[in-house]
């Protein structure tokens, strides 16, 4: 068996934390992948000199950790055939499993967020911290009276229900609790629209580059993923997505109109209108996730696409997980109620219903809801700030928008591929999300999306640390500037 | 479009709840089907005399609720084509709208469960009351620390995966962290095992009859179910297993080898034995879902199929749901590391991960596992006596089982259609479960799942409505004897 280079990289997870000399920990890393099966026996590991350029390190590095490996039988080097993993000397092996964590040595993109050590400075989530609790003091719940009353519902508790339903109705959109599922978050709701719509081979139209978690969602049923490239002023190229439906009949187009993620793009009315009209000329099912729309800072978000619809073609996603917390892990779907109660029979095979405690809070949280939106203004907007005065300070060559709202900038490195450079900031301890992976097709390679949402000592530091990675690969590409800016 | 009968009465779902005449009942319940898209356009309904004996119903009411329905202009009949549903013709009338619920109007088994009115005894669902908070008061959990402190984990959160490992881990089979997944309930963890193990047209092997929520989660990702007959009293039988695996070869075992569902058998330890050694030898995984073992009445529950292996054949599910509270959606896996880390992708995808909430307070919980399962054995005990005293009084010709554990009766009625008597129950005010839900081929038709974990006063309410309904069964059939027994 043959893996790729590249998904050996993302199967090695982040080996270079640590103290060791980055061959050890190079080596100590493939063992672990060996161990949990990421990387299977028999399997031929990428020549020195490839797997060197892919991890951003030197070759003599790939070559004392394959020397290592090779002198404690993990590995096997033959004349013209590689070097292949053998049987793993000693299986489990306790100084291993003290460091070994399966939850964060995975291969899909999302879990790559996951697991991270806590000297590292984390610019790849997209996870704001909660919102100060004594503020919601007042909405605090009865766990016994819950727990006499509730057991489970699938479509979610009324009330909340009702709540969501409320928040529609307010912004100009009526909608009834019947036309409201309750799901474990956002990613929840993308998952179970991909189980009601999708069988292998279907096609799903994406904004590119478009938010992770919904690659995966799709690609997991096999789903065949065709991206619409995104203007960064007026989000998703709505000429593009009508070529595409003159060639396609893709299952639904999948958007995140409003803060766009990650471009921070924001649809204006005119082009949500039309996109609608051309949605309902072409029986095109739409579904617009709104995670990030609630998070305003100095541009005003246009209704939802749900506005502007009169049919039933529009499929709404909402969260409570950027302006409250995502660890309460409840979202929703807005549709129809003939839609809704399909999805509701999948939720009940899923998991029969979202925890009944979770959704109380979540009840009273709602009832805050502008306030809780003032307050993450007043947090995001000067930390957006921050991080733009210290990237224009430090960082001057990098690329990107001054986005009025969600939580990202969306930066082109001049001249680097953002995937090496990642490896090479994990080593001054800052994570980085690669822009191919939030990418249909692989592109957008020499992208990072950068979150603002830490606060100034993080934001600070993290900023250095980028400044002084962004140094060292300068350096490495000056040694080696034919190959690595040839892969960009 | 054709729908069978069964199928139609199916998804007609509660209609004779109400005080109006039965065939306005109907007419009512067909008019929110066809609504509701349960019953599409255009499809034929059932001739009237076979609709009146599915539905347990004279044929003179079919008759007035079709003659009703003409008149309102759904239904149209001629001659020789049958009886055919037509446009609504006032699409959403307000008066159905506020009866109309689309979450209890579905087709999966498991969500015929919900949504019932309050005057209903529900003898259908397994969900015993929340045990008594005050008892857990100490455990209360901090949700400003929580907040600061936790996003969400796909794995689940570290002090719970500690918390149930060590629980298997005293019960003697040792058990790491890493070898725990946290899910929302048992239901998700079969719904992941699913998409782990199953592709469209894969084999699996079941208990029949069996939990339905299992049967759902197969039969949603289209794999093919194979029967295994239970012994009452030593659970599913290995020489049937062993004979089916020398014609297939099964993607796995799914069992309830505790308390069983719904039967009540309990596998013996040596039946456990040759069970795990025949799963080695053939290359089976066996997945047990031991949601009902903690529920010892006066039957210890033998150890869990994974104290008898020593490979990673065996797979366990668990669940604070009986024991605790199922409002918690508290369930979890435990299997190796390696099939651990395969799951936990999939739960990324599905959800990010449980809401750390549930989690925190379920740690609390499991401190007091074992005095949960005294106050859990005191509550059930006697009104399992209760409901079988209390059947030998009113009920005689039913036949069951005194189980040792679980929550249910699985009753044999003597010479009746489980279905039809069903729906003669609703109108008693009694929802139950026929056995042909639990079954993987629509046989056990004979069969309802009692369960006994309602309080004194309901369990003789229900009863004592069973007792009539039978009464008015035993009349029915006096007039029609030939085809109804036939049936059964």
């Amino acid at each position: 068996m043959e893996l790729e280079c590249a998904e050996i990289v993302k199967r090695l997870g982040k080996w270079p934390v640590g103290n060791q000399p980055l061959y050890q920990l190079l080596a100590e890393g493939l063992k672990k992948a060996i161990l949990d099966g990421q990387i299977p026996l028999a399997s031929r590991l990428p020549p020195e000199r490839v797997f060197a350029k892919a991890l951003a390190v030197s070759r003599s590095t790939v070559v004392a950790a394959y020397t290592l490996l090779r002198e404690e039988g993990w590995l096997e080097s033959r004349q013209g055939s590689g070097t292949k993993v053998l049987m793993p000397p000693i299986p489990h092996a306790p100084n291993l499993e003290t460091v070994y964590n399966p939850s964060t040595s995975g291969s899909s993109i999302t879990e790559q967020m996951f697991g991270k050590p806590d000297n590292l400075i984390d610019f790849s989530a997209g996870i704001p911290a909660a919102l100060d609790l004594a503020q919601f003091s007042e909405t605090f719940f009865d766990l016994g009276w819950m727990m006499q009353e509730k057991h489970y519902l699938p479509q979610g508790w009324p009330a909340l229900r009702q709540s969501v339903a409320h928040q529609y109705t307010r912004q100009g959109i009526p909608t009834g609790e019947d036309q409201i599922l309750i799901t474990n978050g956002a990613q929840q709701a993308i998952s179970l629209l991909a189980s009601l719509y999708l069988q292998p081979g279907d096609s799903v139209l994406l904004e590119n580059p478009t938010y992770f978690g919904a690659l995966d969602a799709f690609r997991q049923v096999g789903a065949r993923l065709a991206g619409i490239a995104v203007d960064p002023a007026t989000g998703v190229r709505l000429d593009l997505l009508q070529n595409a439906l003159s060639g396609m009949h893709p299952r639904f187009v999948y958007l995140t109109p409003t803060f766009q993620n990650p471009t921070g793009a924001v649809m204006p009315s005119e082009h949500r209108k039309k996109l609608v009209q051309l949605a309902e000329q072409n029986d095109l099912v739409v579904i617009e996730d709104n995670t990030l729309a609630d998070l305003e800072l100095d541009q005003r978000a246009p209704p939802p696409l749900a506005a502007f619809s009169q049919g039933d073609k529009v499929i709404t996603i909402g969260s409570m997980s950027k302006l409250f917390w995502t660890g309460i892990r409840i979202g929703w779907v807005r549709a129809t109620p003939a839609i809704i109660t399909r999805l509701t029979r999948l939720k009940v095979v899923n998991d029969l219903g979202s925890g009944m405690i979770n959704q109380a809070i979540a009840t009273g949280w709602l009832e805050n809801y502008e306030q809780a939106k003032q307050w993450r203004q007043q947090e995001l907007l000067p930390r957006r700030d921050q991080t733009i005065r210290l990237l224009q300070e430090h960082l001057p060559e990098w690329e990107y928008n001054r986005p009025g709202g969600g939580l990202f900038l969306w930066v082109r490195l001049a001249g680097a591929n953002a995937g090496a450079f990642a490896q090479l900031a994990l080593r001054y301890g800052v994570v980085l999300l690669p822009g191919n992976m939030m990418s249909v097709d692989e592109s957008y390679s020499q992208y990072i999306r950068l979150p603002f949402l830490h606060d100034h000592a993080h934001i600070q530091d993290g900023i250095s640390r980028l400044s002084r990675a962004w140094q060292s690969h300068g350096l490495l590409n000056k040694n080696d500037s034919s190959t690595v800016n040839f892969i960009v």
